[in-house]
C-alpha cells in the first residue's frame, strides 16, 4: 500500500487498539494450542507416551511399529498363520499382527498336554497310522516343513490343513474344526520328502515331492549304482472330503530321475491341472568327501541349469485310471518311462539349484527363485504350453523331454544373492527371499497383473533388510487366487543376536513386514521368536474362514469319528464293569469332581478307561492321569476319551484333573486302588 | 493506561507498523507451532501413529500399553520370566516385557528340535534317572508346576532352576549356562507332590511337598485304612553346586499327616532355616460320590482352618545327621513320631484349603491366602518363635503340637473370593490373585515393609480385574529378599474369549500388569497365549544375571559331563572303525557337509555313532537325523553328540542336516548304505 498521506490520528488510533487486540487473542491461542499439542494428540491419554518411548529407546518407526501390532485384551488378531514346527514334528498357530503363538498343534510328536499318543486310544492309532521305525514301533518325530491349506476355487477355504515330514515321509491332515490331527499317511514307495504338501485348487489332491534320492520301495543297493538304481517321485493323495481322509486306495506315484526334486507347487486358474517342481541335484553327484570326492554341497551345484519338472496332472490321472502303472509296495507308480511315453512330463531348464516354484495368482506364471543364481526367472504358461505342443527332439539321459529354456522363459529379473521363494500380494507385486543377502526383494509382476500398480513389469522396485538370512517367506493368502496384500511373514534362519541368551541353541525369528504400501514402504514391524522347532513355511489365511468349533457339538463326541460314541458314559451311567481280568471303568468329569472317586481293581486286571467331560461351558476343559502309566488325557466340553493299561502293579494311584478348572481344582481326584494277587 | 490525549501522528503510524509486524510474526510462529504439534511430539515420525491407532480402535491407554510393551528389533527384553510348562513336561522361557517366548526347554518330555530323548545317548540317560512306568518304559512326561531359581543369600543368582512334577513325584535340574536339563530324580517314597521346587536361601535344599496321601514306599492299603496308612511328605532334597546335582545321598523325608500338603515356601532373613507349607484336607476326607459320600470337593473343605505346617529344617537336618530315620525304600524318612518328639514340627490352623504361603522379602512374616476364606491371613515369625517357646498342650490326632491361632497371626486382610498366592515388590506392597474374583490384589505390608509407602499396614489398596480366573502370579525377583517391582504376570486359568478360536482345547492366558506406580495405577498392558500346556507359577529375574553360554566352550563339548569327551571327533579325525559287527561311526559337521557322506555297514552291524560340530559362530546348529530310527540330534557349536542304533533293516538312508544352516543346506546330506547280511 503506497502510502499517499499519512492517515489521520483517529483512524490511526483505533487501528493501534485493533491490533494490540489482535496480539492478544493471537498470543492466547497459540499458548491454547501449544498447550492442547504439547502432549500427543491423543485424547483422554493419561500417561505421557513420548516420555514412556523415550525412556525405552523407542524411535518413532518403532511406535508406528508398535501401534501395527499391538492387539489389546479381548481384541482379535485378524488372520491365523499356520506354520511348520520343523524338527518338533508339530504344527505353529500363530495370530497375526500381533505374533502370538495360540497353539502348538500335535501332529507327529506325542505331546501330553493335549493328550496325544499318551495312552488315548485314538490318537495312538493316528500315530501307528504313521508307520514304524525299524524296531516296529510308531515313528514318534517329524521334521514337518510346508503347511497347505485346503482350498475351493484356488481360494483357502478354512476346512483342512496338511503337513509333510521331510525325515520320514509322511503326510498329515488336520481337522479345523478342532484343530486336531486325524489322520498320517506313510509313503509306501520312499523315505524323504520336501515338496509337500501342496493343494490342487480344489483340493482333490495333496502333493507330496521326494528329495534325497534313493531305491523306490526301500532295497539296497550300491551307491555306485546311482544312475541305474536309485529315483525320485512325486506322490499324488487323493483327499476325500467328505470323509476328511486321504484315500489312499485312490492315490499314485510317479517315479522320476534321481534329480532331488525339491519345492513344488500347483498351477490355478489357466494352469489348473498342471504340477511343477524344482530340482537341485540334475548332476546326479554323489558326494564322499572323506574319500576325496567333492562333496554334495560343490558337486550338486555344478550345473548352471536344474531341471523344472512339469507335470501334466490331467494325463497323469488318465493313464493311473488305466491301470497303466506298476505296483512298489503295493502302491501304484507310473513308471519313467511310461511318463515320458505318456508325455504327462517334461523338463524346463531352471537356473541354479533352485529352491522355490510359485505359481502366480493369476495362473500365469511360474516363478523360480534362483537359489545359486541371483535372478527369479517366470516362465509363462502360455509359453509352456506351446513348448510343449511344438514339441522337442532334447532329452536328458533318461529320456524325459527338455524344453527350450528361451522358449518358456518370460522374464528374468536380478534381485540379490540366494533367491529361495516367492510369494504374491493383491497389488500385483511379487516378495522374493534373499537368503544370502538376508532381504526381502519386492519386485512387480507382468502380464494381467501389470495394471495393478504403476511399476514397470518385471523390475525390482525395493530390498528390506530381515535379520538375518531369510529361508521362506509368507503372505496374507499369498498363495491363492486372491491375495489380501497387508503382512508378510519372513521365515528367518538365524537370529544371532536378537534375542535374550537362552544357552547355544537359540530359537528361529520370524519378522513381521508391512506390505500395505508400494515403492518402498515395506517396513519390518515385529521380530518373534520361534522356541521350539524351526519352521520352514507357513500359509497365513483370514480369521474369518476359520469356523473352529468351541465345545464339541454334543456330550458323547469321539473327536476320531466326529460323531457321538454310543458307549460314551452320560451323567448317571457311571459305572465299573468286569468281566473276569477285563475291567471296564465309565467315568465322568465335571467341575470339580470325577466319579466314580474310587476305582477298585486286582493286580493283574486289564482296564479300559472311558471318561466322558459333560460339560457345555467354553473353556471347561479337564484333564486326567493316573501315575506311573505316561497316561495323560485332555477331555475337551462334550468330549469322551478312552485308554487301557495292564494293572502290572498293586498300590496306591491317585488319579486327579490336570486342567485348572476351578476353585476346587486340586479336590478333583480320585483314588485308584489295585490290590495284590490274592 | 489513561489516554489524557490522543498521541500523535508519527507515533501512532510507526505503532501500527510494530504492530503489523507483531501479528505477522506471531502469526507465523503460531502456524509453525502449530504444524509442528499436529503430529504427536515425535520427532522425524513418517506415520500418523494416531490414524493407525485409530483405524484399528486403540484407546490412549492401549497405546500406552503398546509402547510399554513393544520390543524392536535388536533390542533385548528387561527380564526372563520361567515358567512351568504344565502338562507339557517343559519349561516355557519368555521375555519381559515383551512376552515372546523364546524357548521351551525340555524337562521331562522327549523334544525332538534339542534332541531330547530321541537317541542322544546323555539324553536318554536323563530321561531314564527319572523312573519307569509299571511297564518298565521310561516316564516321558510331567505335569510340571513350580519353578524354581537357585539363590544365594536370598536372591536370583542365575545358575540353576529346578522344578517339579506332580504326576509323577519328581524334581529337574537344568544348568542355566546351556539351559539343558542335567537330572531328574524320582521321588522314592511318593507318587505325587506339588509343593516343589522351592529353594532354601543359599540353595543347600530344594524342598518337595507331597499334595495327595498315600502308603509311603508305594504299597497297597484300604482306602478303608486312610488314617492309619496313607501318608504325606516332605523331602529335602540335598544340592550340590559345585556338581550342579542334586546329592540323593544326602537327601531325606520327613512323614507327614494324611493331610494333602499343598504349597510351601523357605523363610529368608531372620526366618531362615524354616520351611513352611499348606494343607487343604485335614479333613482326611476320602471321597466316594458314586456311593452317596460327600465328593472329595465337599468332604475336603468342611473345616474352617486347615493346618500350616512348621518345620525347623536346622532341627530336622541334625535329626537326619543323628541317624535318627527309618529306611523306606533304602531312603530315609524321619517319622511322623520322631519329627514331633525332636520338636520339629508344629502346626499353625489357617484359613481356609489354602492356596499359598509366602513369606515377605524381610522374611518376618509368611502370608497365607485363604483360597475358600477370603482373607490373606498373615503370621509373624517372631510371633511364631515365641508360641513354640512357650510350648502348647493342643495337638491333632497324630499328636502334632498345635499352636494358637490368634497367637500367631499378625493380621487378616480381606481381599476378595478365592485368594491363591501371594508375590511382594519393591515398594513395601503385596500382591495376591484372587480366582474367583478374576483380580490382582495389591495390599500394603507391614512391619520393616510399612515405611516403604504411605499406605497404612496390612491394607487392602486396589484391585485389577483380569481376564480370567487367576492362578498364581509372578513379580520381578518378588520371591527373594530383593524383589524389583515394575512387572507383574497374571497366569489366568481361562481364557475363554481373549483369542482367535483354535477348537475346544484353548490356550491359557497370562496377562502383564504395569506394577511401577502405587495406590489404584496398576493396568494390564498384554495379553499373552500360552500354546502348550498349562503353566502353574513363574519366576522373574533381570536378565542381567543369566550368563548363557554363547557356544560351547571348546570343540568336543559334551554337554552331560560339561566338559571336553576325549573321544570326540574333531577334523581331520573322521573315519569308521569296524570291531566285528559293532560299527562306531566318528563324524563332524560344518558348513555345508557332513564327513564322512557315505557310512557302508551291513544287516545286523550295532553301530555307534558320534558327532562334532566344530563350528565357532554363534547359531551356528546343525540337526541330524536317519530316517526309520527316531534319532534326531540338535548339535550345537562345538557340541559332541553320540547315539547308537541297530541296522535291523538293510536299503539306502538318507541322513541329513535338519537345521538350516547355510545356501546349500540342503545339500549337506550323506547315505547311510546298509548291504543285506550275505
Amino acid at each position: 500500500m503506497k502510502l499517499t498521506r499519512t492517515p489521520n490520528r483517529p483512524f490511526l488510533f483505533l487501528t493501534v487498539l485493533l491490533l494490540l487486540a489482535l496480539v492478544a487473542v493471537l498470543a492466547v491461542a497459540c499458548q491454547n494450542q501449544a498447550e492442547q499439542n504439547a502432549q500427543p494428540e491423543i485424547a483422554g491419554a493419561t500417561e505421557d507416551i513420548n516420555a514412556i518411548a523415550e525412556a525405552r529407546g523407542l524411535t518413532p518407526a518403532d511406535i508406528a511399529a508398535a501401534v501395527k501390532t499391538y492387539t489389546p485384551s479381548g481384541m482379535h488378531d485378524e488372520y491365523y498363520e499356520f506354520a511348520s514346527g520343523g524338527q518338533s514334528g508339530q504344527v505353529y498357530v500363530i495370530g497375526l499382527p500381533s505374533m502370538r503363538i495360540l497353539k502348538q498343534i500335535a501332529v507327529f510328536t506325542p505331546e501330553p498336554w493335549q493328550g496325544f499318543g499318551y495312552g488315548e486310544r485314538g490318537t495312538l492309532a493316528v500315530l501307528a497310522q504313521g508307520g514304524e521305525t525299524v524296531y516296529g514301533e510308531p515313528l514318534t518325530w517329524a521334521d514337518t516343513h510346508h503347511p497347505a491349506l485346503s482350498e475351493t476355487d484356488g481360494d483357502y477355504d478354512g476346512d483342512f490343513l496338511f503337513i509333510n515330514d521331510k525325515a520320514n515321509a509322511r503326510v498329515a491332515v488336520i481337522d479345523l474344526r478342532d484343530f486336531e490331527v486325524k489322520q498320517i499317511v506313510k509313503n509306501p514307495i520312499t523315505l524323504s520328502d520336501h515338496g509337500g504338501t501342496f493343494v490342487t485348487p480344489d483340493t482333490d489332491y495333496i502333493v507330496e515331492g521326494g528329495q534325497y534320492a534313493m531305491p523306490l520301495g526301500f532295497g539296497y543297493s550300491s551307491i555306485e549304482n546311482y544312475e541305474a538304481d536309485y529315483r525320485g517321485m512325486i506322490t499324488f493323495w487323493k483327499f476325500d472330503r467328505a470323509a476328511g481322509r486321504i484315500d489312499v486306495a485312490q492315490s499314485f506315484a510317479i517315479e522320476l530321475p534321481p534329480y532331488w526334486q525339491d519345492l513344488c507347487d500347483s498351477g490355478k486358474g489357466p494352469s489348473e491341472g498342471w504340477i511343477f517342481c524344482n530340482s537341485l541335484n540334475t548332476e546326479m553327484a554323489t558326494g564322499g568327501v572323506e574319500l576325496g570326492n567333492p562333496p554334495f554341497e560343490s558337486g550338486a551345484s555344478q550345473r548352471d541349469m536344474d531341471y523344472l519338472h512339469v507335470f501334466d496332472l490331467e494325463k497323469a490321472k488318465a493313464v493311473y485310471a488305466a491301470g497303466n502303472f506298476d505296483l512298489i509296495n503295493e502302491f501304484p507308480v507310473i513308471s519313467l518311462e511310461t511318463a515320458t511315453a505318456e508325455g504327462l512330463l517334461h523338463f524346463v531348464p531352471e537356473p541354479k539349484s533352485p529352491h522355490g516354484v510359485d505359481v502366480t495368482p493369476d495362473g500365469e506364471f511360474m516363478v523360480v527363485a534362483g537359489k545359486l543364481d541371483p535372478h527369479v526367472t517366470i516362465f509363462s504358461f502360455d509359453k509352456l504350453q506351446a513348448a510343449i505342443a511344438a514339441g522337442t527332439s532334447e532329452t536328458d539321459t533318461f529320456g524325459v523331454p527338455v524344453l527350450d529354456f528361451d522358449a518358456v522363459m518370460e522374464a528374468q529379473v536380478e534381485l540379490g544373492l540366494g533367491p529361495l521363494h516367492t510369494q504374491f500380494d493383491d497389488k500385483g507385486y511379487a516378495y522374493t527371499s534373499l537368503f544370502l543377502d538376508s532381504a526381502v526383494a519386492r519386485w512387480s509382476l507382468g502380464g494381467s497383473a501389470d495394471e495393478l500398480n504403476e511399476d514397470p513389469p518385471w523390475t525390482l522396485v525395493t530390498k528390506t533388510p530381515v535379520q538375518y538370512n531369510i529361508g521362506h517367506l509368507s503372505t496374507a493368502e499369498g498363495d491363492t487366487v486372491n491375495p489380501d496384500g497387508k503382512y508378510l511373514v519372513a521365515m528367518n534362519k538365524w537370529a544371532v543376536d536378537r534375542f535374550l541368551p537362552v544357552g547355544p541353541l537359540l530359537p528361529q525369528n520370524f519378522q513381521l513386514l508391512d506390505i500395505s504400501g508400494t515403492g518402498t514402504d515395506m517396513p519390518v514391524i515385529y521380530d518373534m521368536a520361534l522356541p521350539d522347532g524351526e519352521p520352514h513355511y507357513a500359509q497365513i489365511i483370514k480369521a474369518d474362514k476359520i469356523e473352529a468349533w468351541e465345545v464339541y457339538p454334543e456330550v458323547g463326541w469321539d473327536p476320531h469319528t466326529q460323531a457321538v460314541n454310543p458307549d460314551a458314559p452320560l451323567q448317571g451311567e457311571e459305572r465299573i464293569e468286569r468281566e473276569g481280568n477285563e475291567v471296564h471303568v465309565y467315568m465322568t468329569a465335571i467341575r470339580s469332581h470325577f466319579t466314580p472317586e474310587r476305582v477298585e481293581i486286582k493286580k493283574g486286571d486289564h482296564v479300559v478307561w472311558h471318561i466322558t467331560n459333560v460339560e457345555r461351558a467354553l473353556d471347561a476343559t479337564h484333564g486326567f492321569t493316573i501315575p506311573s502309566y505316561n497316561i495323560h488325557v485332555s477331555i475337551e466340553p462334550g468330549e469322551t476319551v478312552s485308554f487301557e493299561f495292564d494293572a502290572l502293579d498293586d498300590g496306591v494311584f491317585s488319579y486327579y484333573c490336570t486342567e485348572f478348572c476351578s476353585a476346587l481344582h486340586l479336590e478333583m481326584m480320585g483314588y485308584m486302588l489295585v490290590s495284590p494277587e490274592e
